[in-house]
């Protein structure tokens, strides 16, 4: 239930409101956007109508989103994330790059100086790699976030690392300034409770198989656990095309942005699955109107331990960052 | 198998082989781009590896492409397809606009008057309608094709109408400068091979669950039929996702200008079958590189016969037209 | 809208509704189940009301089926489709098999003989080949026609054989006992209201990407143009899985059954496209319900000109006619 | 790398070889079937060629299954898993059932009746649940875990519940004799890692969007990590169809049969989402070859707090057990 408060009513009287809600053991979140203010109620089936009666209210927004914090019938103005210093989702274009997997401190060093030299904030860099095989490069583990995190700070960069297990969160948190959930764990509901009790932003991948709906509530279980630094990401779907790795969504963009106040990405290297295609559905994202981008760049992208063949080298990637951002003005 | 003729190669000696190879029951078709000369040959499993010997030809060139006519291995030159004096392909956009249905007379004038105001310049409407169900309007008929001609010509726009039968096609061919193949014919291989006899451009539309080879496949039985004025269109596929009619593949675009040489449309209204989702997706499809758009415009959108949803109005066109006219620059 | 009618209304005043309703323009067709009596009434938004309180007139059914003449809320008893004294649709399992091109006359024979010696009852075979690629084998035509009625007569089979096009239908009807609609033609709806014109029965098979709904309105538009021989066959359908050439929908036979009142077949030799499970998929069918199977068969399935990958050979065969017909008991 | 070991090496130098092996980095896996033994050797690229001139080596098994040890190439015979004294997997049908949650310790006890009274063996009973919302009943967790295990107790049965987090295991552990991986959880590898250290059958389920070879994979990294008791399920993958929940992929068993050598099962609740077609699903799984059951039951399915819509009640379970039980001795 949303509901929207008189203009005039106090402070305290909207605080004595939620304390009493709460009281009664509902989930209650609050919003203010210049003068309006709402509360979203959640929970028990408990008959709310005389809250309509009450000075307080102005009226029952009528609302049939079941995302309730993510959706955009309870927070219309967008949700602008700050992370040290650098806005993501305020009408600017955010780059989010680096390797597939961090490889070695050598390589991790080579990827963010191509990252910074570039114009992009952003490195990126698995140290937990889900690979569906086991016998595959599983990954650095912390040794690989240590060489990140020096990597950024080298090249004055934030960081953005994959978590796989709630064991994982506390260590992912001392080394990046961004968690995220991959597209295999995007319904792990214990991992997404317990990222909502943490400070960090979180960025959440589509599942191959999420509908927009499925992946806003998973949103939803960081937002009602306590964290409101998420940001969503179009990854690609699985459909019957094969040509492709994954079929990405376009129109998943400016949908999410429609349903929800949150930032939205587009990560076209898992999208496709094609390195010559990172371009073109780099430039289609940011005219659907893409919040951000995360790109897999690799200083020799045919030795790369994973994901080689989406992921682009030095040259392809400077100049994706000039045609991405010469063309922004006119799509947005 | 594609061959290299050799650039000293003369034109009749090329003629003869050709004639030979036809004598012996193979499809072959020449093309000629700047200094190079092409053959591709197709049919029964000769062995014609004594061709590499022949002083006419320079090399056999290695292909894997199934649609020998459509492919890029083929001819390397992108086709461009001149309509009465506008050029389909050639690096330019060229936006497709009407209704899905003609209602009526005034109705289509009603439109081709938007369509020609705002710069487009072909006129789309359907005068048989592939309808889910066989009690929905079924079009007009003929007498649609009539008033869809005469709008046309008041305007100075090209029309383009749906054939979905044989036995439509001679009918089509008088009142459309282009036939369209909807979806749910794209495999319909008899109406395919007949409009490969046809002297009109075929406008191609992907089928729902066509992979990018069968789309291809579908274009090589009008070429190799005898037409080579094909346009493909994405036009949405298949997928889990029900919050939009179609999931569009914007990744069709770029691959398939990259496998094949024909020009590629998109069509975000039955890509999405949401009206507010055609603006951001036409973007989205003109930065990847479409060479055109088909667009349902109708004067009165909620009052339209069929796809009333994801039909746009006048205004919202007009919006259209310039944001992909003003973008294209960036994103070619 | 579906009429339920008063036990003892006059067969003579029943027609005359029926008259006054038809002159309406309205579509109007009659079903006798035992003493109940049905009408269902289709077309333009005239208003029915009245209806309701004629003598005639039991009540009105409220139905939301869209697929009026095909679906179970009209009539309720099974449809029996007799071809020459066969009987499909009454309980027993019919198989159709028989290879999947007609090749020569030897091999429609040596097929006969091995579809009939194994007790099968009907002789399947492609004259018109519906292939992806133009240059793949497309048919005897005719002439395989021809070989097919005269096997079929050999071996005391019916025949079944595709249609692709409206043109070919009078042909057709001069070989085949059934006439067969393949996945990529389910929607071409000229082909399905001219065959609703035809005497003989229609196989629709279900489209690779079509939903019940849109397989009960392709029917809906062959029963409405006055066929009202329909059999429908469950032939999978496209998802990411690739390992099998589609995704067989087992669900579909019993929730056809539900939906509709018309025999439902499977074909697990496209079902699956791999050879060794055309057995257990077909056990699986015949489990869930289905009428009957239609299964490729070839003497000797790895020379096949097409679908060698799915086709058995006369052991298999043998294997499967005793398996299906030992279990059916124990699952209907 | 598999390879078949000679008949007359003696045990003491296949015990030194595989500690050589081990030695040098790799993963060894031996198995023994009557006179035939099988190492699997996985890991870095080192060459093992010479392995083949090994007098211990009789020859290399060619194979291109990437699940060494879930894989049929590696393990002939079918795993037959002894849990408490009942085999799964050894040709005879196994039936899970019981509620989606546990709800309360009575309708626990009371399914447990249901269970038991109608011949099955294994209860089942989420404690903890992986709602799409977070606001919806999220499971007792450990409180319903001891419900679930005296019900079990005093009905004789086993039991059967999901784990969602690492951290849960061991308590799991506890009270249940299989432990359930959920769809959303097929890929969540450091749950799986953790299971395979555990001693307890893992029961896992296909993910929505999971290829066969996507489910052998998970089913490996369980394998892989040291616990050979891993029962496969499948339960209905997301399609465009929805009138069903899922689309249950019946060709799943009978291939996933052929590919490996673990039980398999199928889940005709979640695989359709449509009560009334639990049964004839049920029917087409047994007849396609699937080692047992996971129902969903419940004593008054209308109440249930989750998946009510695809839970059958008392009288439908009796009449299901029936079925599959007597039909059983014509699908093997």
């Amino acid at each position: 239930m949303i509901v929207e408060l008189s203009e005039n009513a106090p402070a305290i009287d909207i605080q004595k409101l939620i304390e009493r809600l709460k009281w009664a053991g509902l989930h209650v979140s609050f919003v203010q956007e210049g003068v309006y203010r709402r509360l979203a109620i959640i929970g028990k089936d408990i008959d709310l109508k005389y809250l309509a009666n009450l000075p307080l209210v102005k009226k029952i927004v009528p609302s049939k989103q079941p995302y309730k914090l993510a959706g955009s019938d309870f927070k219309k103005e967008r949700t602008v994330i700050n992370v040290k210093g650098h806005s993501i989702g305020d009408g600017t274009l955010t780059v989010i790059a680096g390797p597939c997997s961090i490889e070695s401190e050598e390589q991790i060093y080579a990827c963010a100086k191509i990252v910074a030299e570039n114009g992009a904030k952003i490195l990126r860099g698995g140290a937990f790699k889900p690979r569906t095989s086991p016998y595959s490069f599983q990954g650095l583990g912390e040794e690989g976030l240590i060489f990140l995190q020096k990597a950024a700070a080298e090249y004055g960069l934030l960081t953005i690392s994959e978590v796989m297990d709630t064991a994982d969160i506390e260590l992912l948190t001392q080394y990046a300034d961004i968690l995220q959930v991959g597209a295999r764990n995007m319904q792990n509901f214990s991992l997404l409770k317990r990222l909502g009790q943490c400070k960090k932003p979180v960025f959440l991948k589509r599942g191959m198989s999420a509908t927009y709906k499925d992946l806003l509530m998973a949103a939803e279980y960081i937002l009602s656990s306590g964290n409101e630094q998420v940001i969503l990401c179009e990854r690609g779907i699985r459909t019957f095309e094969d040509y492709t790795r994954n079929t990405m969504d376009i129109a998943a963009i400016p949908i999410l942005k429609e349903l929800s106040h949150l930032p939205v990405f587009a990560d076209p290297s898992h999208g496709t699955g094609l390195r010559n295609m990172v371009l073109p559905m780099s430039c289609a994202a940011v005219a659907a109107g893409a919040d951000g981008l995360m790109i897999e760049v690799h200083p020799n992208p045919d030795k790369a331990y994973s994901d080689a063949e989406q992921t682009i080298g030095p040259e392809a990637f400077a100049i994706l960052m000039k045609k991405v951002y010469s063309g922004i003005a006119n799509v947005k």
